[in-house]
């Protein structure tokens, strides 16, 4: 399609490499911004604009924050002596939005992976060991992707965590998701989930 | 979903404005644009800030352009005397992009919609007449959407140009979609499609 005007084209371009969006959304979204008022753009560029010049890393976790500490290492509710060590902020999001949890999180960064080149000192792992060591912690909860990726790092952290002898390292658990049907699930997974069986009064705690 | 990061918040809210998008698409533009390069973001920004800072508006077909007159008026190998009436610029877009049109547009800006507060004088009515009049135009094809407001504004049009005696108005055919099956047609459309039959040698030409 030959567009009348290359500054639109440009638009549609920059929205078309956000994730999932096709050449047809990002038309959308351009004229949707075309016609929006001036304001509206100016708050819409400046919000992500701030994402850039304004968020920090949490100095403990390593999550988004909008201070040195992030809101959830900073909140004296939360259980300091919990850590569940996760890839992304993503995952940490994700976690909070269950509401069952209330210790703190470990944000590594990456999982390694040799084939993308992300390697053990690419991923904040030695700020992980050193969290163990001086803040007391009494269990670490792996919570990386099960993936092949996720489980070379889960191997190598639990590797490195068997020096603190009084540590729990513990993993989520990995069975049938609720609401899915046995006949469908992938053979490892309902595998695991018969090896891993766990008491039926426990699923109502 | 508790965030921890107010900026992150903010961006996600957003480019969650963005037609189509749900909170959770908007989740994941924020995350991908967090992680994007500084470079990255200043391209993805200035292409949507030169939205409205930079683009114009044709001065006589009133379609989106990067110059005073857009590059459809100002192709000599446009057909001048041709003019198709449509409502926006995706319209034009659109019949651009099916290669069968070779003459000009005139973007009206909407239709007539008094349920949205759309009159005629919130239209490019009167440069369209004033078109017709000093531009020795021989057709307009009212190519409005077919729904009341377009029938509408439509019938305004037609009647307004009445004036203009050796002009030739036409608009585009309504019929079955191409892949459609009959059977799930709505009535009107059929109806119409029986009434309007062509002959059926000029669907190849």
């Amino acid at each position: 399609m030959e567009l009348p005007s290359k500054i639109l084209e440009n638009a549609i371009d920059a929205l078309g490499t956000l994730p999932g969006v096709g050449k047809r959304s990002a038309m959308r979204f351009a004229l949707h911004l075309l016609q929006a008022s001036d304001a509206e753009v100016a708050d819409f560029v400046s919000a992500i604009q701030r994402l850039k010049s304004d968020i920090h890393f949490c100095s403990r976790c390593h999550c988004i924050s909008d201070t040195p500490v992030c809101s959830i290492c900073s909140n004296p509710k939360r259980n300091e002596k919990i850590i569940c060590v996760v890839e992304n902020i993503q995952e940490v999001m994700a976690i909070e939005n269950t509401q069952q949890y209330q210790g703190l999180y470990h944000v590594l960064g990456g999982v390694i992976s040799p084939i993308d080149g992300v390697g053990i000192n690419d991923l904040n792992i030695a700020s992980l060991i050193q969290r163990v060591e001086t803040e007391g912690v009494e269990e670490v909860i792996l919570a990386l992707p099960t993936t092949m990726e996720g489980d070379t790092t889960n191997f190598y952290l639990n590797k490195q965590l068997q020096r603190f002898p009084n540590l729990l390292i513990s993993t989520i658990a990995r069975g049938i998701a609720v609401g899915d049907n046995l006949e469908y699930a992938d053979e490892v997974t309902l595998g695991r989930s018969i090896a891993h069986r766990i008491p039926f009064n426990s699923l109502n705690s």
